[in-house]
């Protein structure tokens, strides 16, 4: 703790009024340089957090939490919140298993009001918030803490929309910090672009009221004809923004480095009879110099050296190779377009975006538009790929339903971050999109592990002849795996390979198919050989993928990804449907998963070499 | 065709332009005696398509469909659209089986762009198209043509937003009525109430701009230094309206039954550089006075009696004994809350409305909204209800799971409609909320099938005591049916009834329940017992559910869902785990079901009494 006495000393947030500005000043720096070491550490989100840091100071010197609830959209950036509100003595093992999470959970504190992971939930959750303390006569204001990229979810305007005629206690702190993830796209990001280049916004306002005054047929004088003429002026200086528009009271631009702008903007929202919105400008990154240069880089990192700002290693990510591929296939097909929810860079499509800038979608934060506007690509003959992470996309449900599926429309989906995601833990795991997927008609769910697999399975994906459908290619985070020369996949829908008469059976798919590989080698080695059955296609499943384990006396099915409704148990249904007699165990995922390193999470929940290797030791045994 | 020469004589939309401006306003007649007659005898959208009549043939007289493409939002209110475009003949058939669909549809004519029921999808295929064509090089506009109800949904936003930043030739149809299904709600609302009533919108803005040349500092004689001064005026003149913020050129508030205020904005909106607003105001249920009264009771109705405006027949429907049940249980606990998105009358809220209005919330067609808002109401100890549609609900899935399951929040989700809902079609049916339940950690599925069920699992779902997680009661469109005395349901997780010892089970939940014990009732009577095994709580299924059964040789499972995914599916794995060796006959609906009234499809998936009883007798005579 030496070298960091105001921050050792702020226990609670209330302690933070004893500080004198100076104080604050000094405290907003050693946070700086706790936050830039722990991330170079831990991995996790650096520009972000280093741009918040006296807005979250000035929030906690304003409000009182928890009688004041502060909700952080996604709640990457709650780092300094987390420091101010009694977690510096465990910051270190931010990220870590069994260390807090890198996001906000109200199991870790009680000035953690919501959990959340995915943009643009803040402003539903506060108004929620608000009304329930109005009817049950609880005190306290309910604040949203939004960025400026989330303000491009449609549940952020939907709740926007619904506050704006109510008298909720709510304030929502719009943090511009002129970027969502990567750069900020569409028309609010322009029209924001707009307001920030006004700091003489209220002063000009009065001054053109003024001046108003004096114009025939608007001013003192006012013909009763021209009534209406009033209204318009009206209207036009005092709901000037867009927010203003949708019922809120509009507050800003403030300066959100400056201590004095932000207090005297957040006490101005306290006393506004209806919902505020305060607009502060942060700098992403502000005061790490790599950070503030290239916060798109910084955004979320896995470990990196602290004096060159240079990640520390990484192999050749799912991501890169099929940006590669899809670059290969587009040059070929014109009719192939690439679309990205606000992730780029993280899901590999810079290259596409660079050499196909006409075909390319950056559609911000808004995987449900994403899906439909793909849907109308496809309807006039464009080949739309939305490469979007797993979890994100549970939030398109209804548009791959709707307007894809049930239109039988061919979208391509290229699902990143399928399965365990490790350190962004439970708000992030990608173990629902088999199950969903397996409720859409029709849809098609590929698992390729190989880079050849996957290159094949988008190459297939997007022939003129595929199928008009849905198709959803998952792969996880990170690199392919090894796999032994005996057990290469075909481009089958399913692959047997391992002994093929053996009794026991272990089928499975994804990347879960390089630990199988390693468990039936471990096996073969004690004499104990299994037949591994890999589902290159896991959706719809093939009759003749049961049929080819019919024999087995024991069949293991392991999933990563969740047990209900998922391809395990429709893989049980299957086979009973066959006729099978034998014993079925089912190793998939219950529950929400914390936060831990992917290994550990495999090895929890049975599904590594090892666990595998015990489960049909075990299973023999009891046989 | 008697007496309709007009519409007779347009058998495709170019032939409008041979019209004189008189032939165009008895067309307009003509079509609404149609609309009127049709959807008294066919139940259907009637105050919306009355009130479009106008809009939709200007719009075919400026647009050249199919090469420009219209695409309706919803498409509830694309009748006039059909009637223009060669389906008059056929309109008699509206939403009968075998007919023409109550939606637009590309299988039903070449001018219907995309398939839709559900709010707000529009925009973003429209751009899609837009885009689409522009890839391709073809020419052609693309229309959306959107409510102002729909305007409240976040989908509309995330594509306004992203179109904002596009050159995509695309025009934006905003059809006011000042209603979205019944009143409407939330900010936009009461902005667009703002711009309707400034009709000088455009002359005032001149006016104002003259005037502004005047003010010192902002006029002609302008310093340097006040150049900002002079980008924020331009910012109020241009960019007026909440619209304009988003990107688009907007024109309006035009009449939209004036045919040449219609023609010249349509006109105007073509020549814009950039995508297109255009604000027309109409009035719902224009020209029978029944709907124009009352156009909540006349948005999607039954058969009604012209002459009087009065429905035909109804019972006390499963959406009424909620609304009642929830106003009983909120007397007695005032932390019980309402929510509906958009749908208070037809999810029976009404009488919560009038009588708990502080505790009641309409959040416009926003159902992603709804459940974190509601997420956020329960955590500080409210207790609340969203009642919804089953397709709409496919909305909430990534919230459902994020923002509730995930959060351990209690939510009780009132789903209606759940199955097949009859005339409405594919767009509509609730088959799919079992199946994606199932993939939430958690999730409790109730399926009552009689009013004393209904009110026990809210009653148990609102209990202090109950779990902290979503709870899901899904009832079908339509009243409870009779349940025979000896098969009358209890309150645990599943009955048991009929023959104890018979070699034959039936499992099944929901509706069809009725039609077990009917048939059951007829195998009875040709000795052939069989055993109902009827799931109360569809999720999670108790493994003592499938021990009930083991013994049967033979066992059928009746879902009305689809089958990928649900609960019949899950059945099946449970059986396999319990070792199960008999024979499982899983009868669910594959793919996406046509309109045709309830009993037809039914019977047309094999899930009716009848289809019941020929499944058993078949299976024994294959045994």
């Amino acid at each position: 703790m030496e070298g960091l006495p105001l921050l050792t000393s702020i226990t609670n947030p209330e302690l933070l009024r004893s500080l004198s500005p100076g104080e604050l000043s000094l405290l907003a720096a050693e946070i700086r340089q706790v936050l830039t070491n722990t991330v170079s550490r831990n991995g996790g989100h650096l520009a972000s957090n280093l741009g918040v840091v006296e807005l979250t100071i000035a929030l906690h010197l304003c409000f009182q939490s928890p009688q004041d609830a502060l909700v952080w959209d996604v709640s990457h950036q709650s780092y300094t919140h987390k420091l101010l509100t009694g977690r510096y003595g465990c910051f270190a093992t931010l990220r870590q298993s069994g260390g807090i999470s890198g996001f906000t959970d109200p199991a870790e504190s009680v000035h953690d009001f919501f959990r959340t992971g995915h943009a643009g939930t803040s402003v539903s959750a506060a108004l929620g918030i608000a009304e329930a303390k109005r009817i049950r006569g609880e005190s306290g204001y309910s604040v949203a803490i939004l960025g400026d990229g989330a303000s491009t979810c449609g549940l952020v305007y939907e709740a926007m929309n619904n506050a704006g005629r109510s008298e909720a206690k709510m304030i929502v702190i719009l943090n511009d910090n002129e970027m969502s993830i990567s750069r900020n796209v569409g028309g609010v990001s322009r029209y924001l672009g707009h307001v920030r280049s006004q700091p003489l916004y209220r002063i000009t306002k009065r001054r053109v009221e003024r001046g108003l005054r004096h114009i025939p047929g608007v001013g003192g004088s006012m013909a009763k004809g021209v009534r209406r003429v009033k209204g318009f002026v009206k209207r036009i200086l005092t709901n000037t923004t867009l927010f203003e528009d949708l019922g809120f009271a509009y507050i800003g631009p403030v300066d959100g480095h400056d201590f004095s702008q932000l207090h005297a903007a957040f006490e101005s929202a306290k006393l506004t009879p209806r919902p505020a919105l305060v607009h502060v400008c942060t700098t992403k990154g502000k005061g790490y110099g790599f950070a503030e240069q290239s916060p798109e880089s910084f955004h979320g990192v896995p470990q990196f050296d602290l004096e060159t700002g240079e990640p520390i290693a990484c192999g050749r990510s799912f991501s890169a190779i099929f940006g590669e591929a899809l670059c290969d296939l587009a040059a070929r097909d014109t009719s192939i377009c690439a679309i990205t929810a606000a992730m780029g860079i993280s899901t590999g499509l810079q290259a596409f975006e660079a050499r196909y800038p006409e075909r390319f979608f950056d559609v911000g934060i808004a995987e449900s538009h994403a899906v439909t506007f793909a849907a109308g690509l496809a309807r006039l003959g464009c080949r739309p790929v939305f490469a979007v992470y797993s979890t994100f996309l549970q939030r398109s449900y209804g548009q791959l339903l709707h307007d894809a599926a049930l239109q039988g429309l061919p979208l391509v989906l290229m699902v990143d971050r399928a399965g365990f995601v490790g350190e962004d833990g439970a708000t992030h795991h990608g173990l629902y999109d088999v199950a969903f997927c397996a409720s859409i008609p029709g849809a098609v769910v590929y698992a390729p592990v190989t880079e050849q697999e996957l290159r094949t399975c988008l190459g297939n994906a997007l022939l003129p002849a595929a199928p008009a459908i849905p198709i959803f290619i998952r792969v996880p985070r990170g690199c392919p795996a090894e796999i032994p020369a005996r057990y290469q996949p075909t481009n089958a829908p399913f692959d047997c390979c391992g002994e093929a008469s053996a009794a026991v059976a272990v089928v499975t798919y994804g990347r879960l198919f390089a630990a199988a590989c390693e468990a039936a080698e471990k096996l073969r080695a004690q004499e104990l050989p299994v037949k591994i059955l890999k589902l290159n296609c896991v959706l719809p499943l093939a009759n003749e993928a049961a049929r080819a384990v019919l024999t087995c006396a024991v069949i293991h099915f392991f999933e990563e990804g969740t047990r209900g409704g998922g391809a395990g148990e429709r893989f049980g249904a299957l086979l009973l449907d066959a006729g099978y007699r034998g014993r079925y165990v089912l190793h998939a995922v219950d529950g929400f998963p914390r936060h831990a390193p992917v290994a550990e999470l495999l090895r929890e929940y049975g599904l590594d070499a090892e666990a595998m290797q015990s489960a049909v030791m075990g299973e023999i045994t009891r046989g």
